[in-house]
């Protein structure tokens, strides 16, 4: 990888001051040194004062042209990266019948590292491309493939934590850890894989990942939540999904209280503990998830498209969870975080429907979950999700092109984002949010480096 | 414009044989002739029998290349082009106070003929671009910026309805027509244009249009009953999409037994009568309705964007109603018709999780309702939503694109759909459906002219 330069970042910079708030900076100067944190940030033109004697005088230059900004990258808190080939494809299935069609068969391919690489280069490629800089990967339960996953996120710069699939039951016998020993040593494996490449995890993560507790035999998630005791790794896995899946948990696991006391019995309920879905949780339930200090990964779309329900966002964070979004592909059909804040909005309406007003999300908390709470649902809010001085320039480059006045050929080239001229930022955003796609993120740059760059924008 | 070709589309194509089955013809060769009307469709290219001595040795060869496929252009049933600036600018409203913040103003503002003329060039072009063949139009209540529209349409060669939007109370003064008088004279203004410019109405159609009854007053409904009677143009007005909104016209119009019976009672209620939205219709407006034989356009997008409720297709469609998709721009946040076949999926998955998995629709019927069902609703059912001979050439040519074997890097150029090989036919489609967009369709035919091509495809 090659060395980075000093680089300052001129033109509007937009990131999330609070759940409820953009921090909208119209004339923004970012500068960002070789170790890709940002050195410092100066919110006027004006009265620019590059700090001098530091060498920025022969600092790169990174200008954003038209109606453009600078974002915090995406984080997407839940990905099933083996799947990425099933995208849109779900039928009318709903969740255990939909793994045992779709997902099961496709997952054990990966048992062949040609289809791993093949599949894995594409998804880090195309999250990329939509402006995720970290992403929670779910591989398979194969140690070569899923350390290659960790090899090809590093090598193009994709921040991410990286999960072999542990399952021990409930699934094809030639798609299972073999026992709970095997099931250890090949997660054990995957951890020295990351120790290996990444010996401080900068940038790759391993992460201890449970399918889902159905999949996992009692000894297996005792012996997993003692591997998080003993290396400190974080933890992802699935929960209240869907009614069927929330019964045969109760069905498998009859001496406990709930769903959520299943992971908290075998030490799985952690604060490095992201859990997916969330939708079927009593308040026991959510207490219990915030007093052990577990995050949570929405997402949107999936639960909509295996008809799974409806997360009730609102009362996860009116009770104090930490809320961050998932696509959930191939659950969910699109790799793309912007739209899942656009699910995440529409999903808040059908609650909303039913349940008041007050559940609906504005388009400034669906983008504060896609970035902040993201980056603290993977333990990372000191370091990713905004702008501040200290932090990474994980960071995408959107940009909005005005109709122009003849209006009479489209530039293909540009996203379909809208702009007639006169949009208030407020409106820009949210024309982003609602009409945008990876047309247009222009670049994307993790740690400082550039790791995707289209049309428009030349690196 | 000039005068067409013979021309001979070769590769698979792709179209609704019934609700819930397309008709795949892997192997096709479809002829269209000078007319743009479909001459021969020949299903097997080893039995090929292209007509002989018919000048079809001189005809051009379009084929498709890789996994792409001919499909009948999208029939948009409800679109207000005047809106188009403000797609995806809706906040937490709903719809009435909608209407007065974010939609007056922008609509009022088409008084200004160099503001309609930008606005609506761009729409036409983005329309057609996402494979949008048929639009049904509402524009604004000026004569001049809605005749525009009708030109524009003609000119760029899309199949149209316009109509010039009739309302004369519950908008702002100086947003309304003045009186009855003058909402006849100026609608029978934009009949009279677009007799002028298309006698026949072989492209553009006008198009009756009070905005919804509470807009009107009892006399101009009345007359515009009338005008229907007299002159045989469709009808195109909203119903039943907002709860306060029902509860508003019951208090307009005391004496109606329903919404549904204002239209009939005014003579609005007939086979030509364009129905959107739909959402809250009892049992007996249902019946109603199919009595009269009047069309059911379905907004999922606008209905969950506006939190107006989630209409209920399956009821719909079982009661014998006819169904087609609508963008409702700006309600609805995109115009693109494969984006609302996807939401109207999405839509009726809220729907089964409380009424039942048989609220479920399928891709096929989402796409029977984005071309044929969108062709009966809009009265054109023998000439457009399919692929048979005598009917016109309205069609688009979608692309998909293999990942490549090395699959290194994004080929920017190619749609997001990701074909990995080996995928079925109805695999293939889902894919298109739940992923792609308009970089997908590579060219677009409207009455065997065409009206937009992109990328891959040389015209």
């Amino acid at each position: 990888m090659a060395a980075l330069h000093k680089t300052i970042y001129i033109g509007p910079f937009v990131h999330c001051a609070t759940l409820t708030e953009l921090d909208v900076c119209p004339n923004g100067t970012i500068g960002v040194s070789e170790d890709g944190k940002i050195a410092f940030i100066l919110r006027d033109r004006q009265e620019r004062q590059v700090p001098q004697g530091q060498g920025w005088e022969e600092a790169r230059i990174v200008r954003i042209q038209d109606h453009g900004f600078f974002f915090p990258g995406f984080i997407d808190t839940h990905i099933h990266a083996s799947q990425y080939p099933n995208a849109g494809v779900f039928g009318s299935s709903t969740l255990l019948d939909w793994l045992n069609t779709y997902t099961f068969p496709l997952e054990s391919s990966f048992k062949h590292l040609d289809k791993a690489a093949r599949v894995y280069n594409r998804v880090v490629a195309r999250t990329l491309s939509h402006g995720t800089t970290t992403a929670c990967y779910y591989a398979t339960i194969h140690v070569p493939a899923t350390n290659l996953l960790a090899d090809i996120c590093q090598s193009r710069g994709q921040r991410a934590f990286v999960g072999r699939v542990c399952m021990d039951r409930m699934s094809p016998e030639h798609y299972q850890d073999e026992s709970t020993e095997t099931a250890i040593r090949d997660s054990q494996a995957c951890i020295d894989h990351v120790k290996q490449i990444d010996p401080h995890f900068d940038l790759i993560t391993p992460i201890i990942t449970p399918r889902f507790a159905p999949s996992c035999t009692p000894e297996s998630l005792t012996a997993l939540g003692h591997l998080h005791q003993r290396t400190g790794v974080p933890i992802q896995t699935h929960i209240a999904e869907n009614k069927p899946e929330c019964a045969l948990v109760q069905e498998l696991f009859p001496e406990s209280k709930s769903y959520t006391d299943v992971y908290d019995s075998f030490g799985l309920l952690t604060p490095k503990t992201i859990l997916a879905h969330c939708i079927y949780l009593s308040e026991e339930e959510q207490h219990l998830i915030r007093t052990r200090d577990s995050k949570v990964s929405h997402c949107p779309a999936s639960n909509t498209a295996l008809s799974s329900g409806t997360a009730k966002v609102r009362q996860l964070l009116d009770n104090g969870l930490t809320v961050g979004l998932g696509t959930d592909v191939s659950g969910g059909y699109t790799p793309s975080i912007l739209a899942q804040a656009r699910e995440a909005l529409f999903v808040s309406r059908h609650v909303a429907m039913t349940e008041g007003s007050q559940a609906k999300l504005s388009v400034e908390e669906a983008l504060y979950l896609a970035t902040r709470g993201g980056a603290q649902v993977v333990g990372l809010a000191d370091r990713i999700g905004g702008f501040e001085v200290g932090m990474d320039w994980d960071a995408q480059m959107v940009t909005l092109s005005e109709v122009s006045e003849k209006s009479d050929e489209l530039d293909q080239g540009v996203g379909p984002v809208e702009i007639f001229g006169g949009e208030e930022w407020g409106v820009k955003i949210a024309k982003w949010v609602y009409t945008g796609d990876d047309r247009n993120t222009a670049a994307v740059w993790v740690k400082g480096r550039l790791v995707h760059s289209r049309g428009m924008f030349k690196a």
